[in-house]
């Protein structure tokens, strides 16, 4: 009989000691949370504040019962695990509600403590309207404030993945909303030019969106908080939901020796083993390694965690399974947009020092002519001689998910874009077009790859060298309704042929249209005809993206 | 200058053409069509006369002018290349207005004339009131009977992709419609039991869905058309679609002594190639290989076709470009049900003598407590050792073309059942689940591989040896409301464990529930507690599908 002691009942824990129990009727399994509710959904709190989720009971997927009934689980919550003791092999644990303290002796411990909320050291900042947005009772807290007080207006600190759902969540509500980020960009593990929708999005919500903007003080007043912000203004509001990231629960691993990374999570091997025998680690609080880079990294999300959990059960029953690396699929709504990512971002590649090459598209979601279609808007990252996808990021109203999963899968199988050209998915005109946004982007990178066209990008045009010249091939029409690329030529592409002679072979032209379509059609005319000439990979489109981060 | 003439001008030609003028501005490229159309929307035909698709205009992607002005293209409509003159390297056109033919010489010839009708021979069948639904001007003769007789009852003959489009589209024209299919299941590229939600479907839009079921006598009356069935009803109907199915268009490939494949399809190498020289085909007339099989294959999809034409284009102007293989992944909405699938079936499998496995999930498309969740039910083939998948069907309501993308990118990668538990894919709760549609069936695989769960099928269950109790861990509620496994012992999953002493352990125990997956965990309990068991693989929800179809 194995005694199996695991510490965190959400994610990795709760997964761990179902696949625990399914592998094993014989061992004894106890998991502790130090909270009141295990295996909550807690990626869904923000959706039951705003209404999305009508009833709370939905998000208590399991309960101390449910557990012990279906997987005979010995579930003890409102338990703070407060130290290992390596040497005797159990766990000191204090149960919260009488401060009484027992230790339980483990064969295999398992740490799946999550992650906490950073605070930033900011004067005020915790008080009886300030928040954190990661446990059923922060939500309720949040919602009994909105029904005890009916705030007019809330400040969100943080524009990630919890801190713009909130955002919706609250102006669903009929909430005034302001958000407050550090940095330049929302939703950081993007490059700043793909959350550059979104900033539109949000303000077109008349979210009060204040970007590289710190809140320097809060003040409590009677009844409502006096924010202080790094512009030198103030800013008054009754709700605030502090979301500025997380980083991993570390203490109990610390205290018994156990070996921390140099990010700051529990170290880990692929067995999910840490540095002490006998005692795993999973989820949120471990660093495991980011598949692109091969560095460590902290990734906290749910598929990983559940996976780990599963790993690590295996393991503790005497399985050998591995988890291999994480590469950060992730996805958000925000208002009517979705942004979506898979491994390595633009800035991460450079941070890395690693070659890279990227291209944009910004085709249909489905055939253009079947009604409802919109743009995905898609950046692709990958390596730039044999072309492996490194990383890819899209932003758009549907179909956004669809492709995020499927280049998900190319990264992970490490595929090249060539095998994008060719990749065969679904097509009919509700849900995709012959030539899928997908192959597209295997089009563009492909043809470069291969040298059929050379492309440059947006900052090339915004500082074109002496000898270079911008040419916009797009129609009059669409210059003067939708904006113009500073400094270009405008030949449209209709004319473009018999309008060579217009064109000086001393030059190098760069060329544009509206998404980069047509300038690649006239890219390859200008080569076809012995001009040098590059395409300005994503058009307008991408060109607006990008100069809206300037 | 390289004199290039292409032979149809819809998705492989028109794709060949447009990519042989990016590759080359000096080639001449002529593109004959027998039609008075080229590029147009062939897929979005059955959506203009539902509605979906209010203009007509936008089907017409190019026209000869827009080809002419934007890749200098000679488009000629209304053209029939009546033969290939290999010696003389010319093609003998007819010009179909005024009967006059010519020669047009060539250096390179594309064929891509495409596929046509196939009409079985049925008495009558050829009449006023009888279309097939291949052109625009097919479509408007449909549309123009519509609005000239206002019919208030259609026939549609094929369940196939066309023809369950057009029974969708008759019925948003508010007519009645009788869908009449040969075979036992629509959708004949999937297996039975996976069409069986799209009978319920069709059935319960007030279809009058025939299977097994022959026309076979058509009479055409004053105002409607009798149709004389195999089962010795009589139909009266007053507009007759032809779905049969179709083949290549291979006679002036055959006459010009172009070799033919076993399968009736103009034979190609990976170059585009056909068996004479400089004269290449693509598109739905041509034979490629199966991905999964490597045998020949006739599989008539726009993305293959346009690919192809890509991939001739280049190989006239000088180029080696490769067409690898055809997956056939395909998908089709059915009113409120999408169906999709990638590679192999299973029916494909057994033809093919190939060891397989299979097994079925029926998971939700994003997390159950978000609002609008609803099932997919997926279908995964994976060879029965290595877990290389094979092929996947899926049908439900959202979420499924997603799936069977993300399926299709792994099958293509050659990734196994072990990839698809690691795959990191999108979550958050309007999108996904923690753990997605395609990481379940995965684990459902990969656990069966390990052999950490023996499984078996319905039809197992159906026909238990002597020494097999079949048992269902669903609780009394379900079994009433829902539907009962006939022969079944039914112990709850929550009582299994108390319960252990009720059962044989002589005996080998075929363990059922709603999905499969709590009766996971009892053939899991069942296995560690000494007992012999095997889980039935998707449940009760897969137990309905297969009955359906016996």
């Amino acid at each position: 009989m194995t005694r199996i002691v695991i510490v965190g009942g959400v994610a990795g824990g709760a997964s761990a000691a179902a696949r625990a129990r399914r592998m094993s009727e014989s061992a004894n399994i106890v998991m502790f949370d130090r909270g009141d509710y295990v295996s909550f959904a807690n990626c869904g709190l923000p959706y039951h504040i705003g209404g999305d989720i009508e009833s709370r009971d939905a998000l208590v997927l399991q309960t101390p019962q449910s557990f012990k009934q279906r997987f005979n689980v010995d579930v003890r919550i409102g338990c703070n695990v407060e130290r290992i003791n390596v040497a005797s092999k159990t766990v000191t644990v204090r149960q919260l509600a009488t401060g009484a303290s027992y230790e339980e002796p483990y064969d295999k411990l398992l740490l799946s403590p999550g992650a906490k909320s950073v605070l930033p050291p900011i004067p005020g900042l915790i008080n009886s309207r300030s928040f954190t947005l990661r446990t059923l009772p922060d939500m309720d807290n949040i919602m009994a404030l909105i029904e005890r007080d009916k705030p007019t207006h809330a400040t969100v600190m943080g524009g990630g993945f919890i801190g713009l759902e909130a955002v919706e969540a609250l102006k669903q509500r009929g909430l005034r909303v302001a958000l407050v980020e550090l940095g330049k960009q929302v939703m950081a593990n993007v490059d700043a030019e793909m959350a550059s929708p979104l900033h539109q999005a949000i303000k077109s919500h008349d979210v009060d969106l204040k970007l590289a903007t710190a809140v320097t003080a809060v003040q409590e007043r009677e009844a409502d908080l006096q924010l202080t912000l790094s512009d030198g203004q103030t800013l008054s509001t009754q709700l605030l939901i502090l979301a500025t990231g997380v980083k991993p629960e570390i203490e109990l691993a610390q205290q018994a020796g156990i070996e921390i990374g140099e990010l700051g999570g529990i170290k880990v091997n692929q067995r999910m083993e840490t540095s002490v025998a006998d005692i795993y680690a999973a989820g949120d609080a471990v660093e495991h390694v980011e598949l692109i880079s091969g560095a460590p990294a902290l990734i906290p999300l749910a598929g990983p965690a559940n996976r780990q959990g599963r790993i690590a059960a295996d393991n503790m029953l005497g399985g050998d399974k591995r988890y291999h690396a994480t590469q950060g699929t992730a996805v958000c709504r925000v208002f009517d947009l979705t942004i979506a990512s898979t491994g390595a971002s633009e800035k991460m590649l450079q941070r890395n020092g690693r070659d890279y090459e990227k291209i944009y598209v910004h085709p249909m979601n489905h055939a253009g002519y079947f009604p409802g279609a919109s743009a995905v808007s898609l950046k692709l990252l990958f390596e730039p001689t044999e072309g492996t996808i490194l990383g890819a990021q899209a932003v758009g109203k549907d179909g956004v998910d669809k492709r995020i999963d499927v280049l998900a899968m190319a990264i992970r199988a490490k595929l090249t874009a060539f095998d994008l050209e060719e990749q065969e998915l679904c097509y009919a005109p509700p849900y995709g077009s012959a030539k899928d946004v997908v192959n597209l982007a295997g089009f563009v990178a492909a043809n470069y790859l291969r040298g059929e066209t050379d492309i440059c990008q947006v900052e090339d045009v915004l500082s074109p060298a002496p000898n270079q010249v911008v040419l916009d091939v797009r129609n009059p029409p669409e210059l003067k309704n939708v904006g113009e690329v500073a400094g270009a030529v405008n030949i449209p592409l209709d004319q473009l042929r018999e309008r060579l002679n217009e064109l000086d072979d001393t030059k190098e032209y760069l060329v544009t249209c509206m998404v980069g379509l047509r300038a690649h059609v006239a890219t390859r005319m200008l080569i076809n005809a012995g001009f040098k000439a590059k395409n300005m990979t994503g058009g307008f489109k991408t060109y607006q993206m990008v100069n809206a981060c300037l």
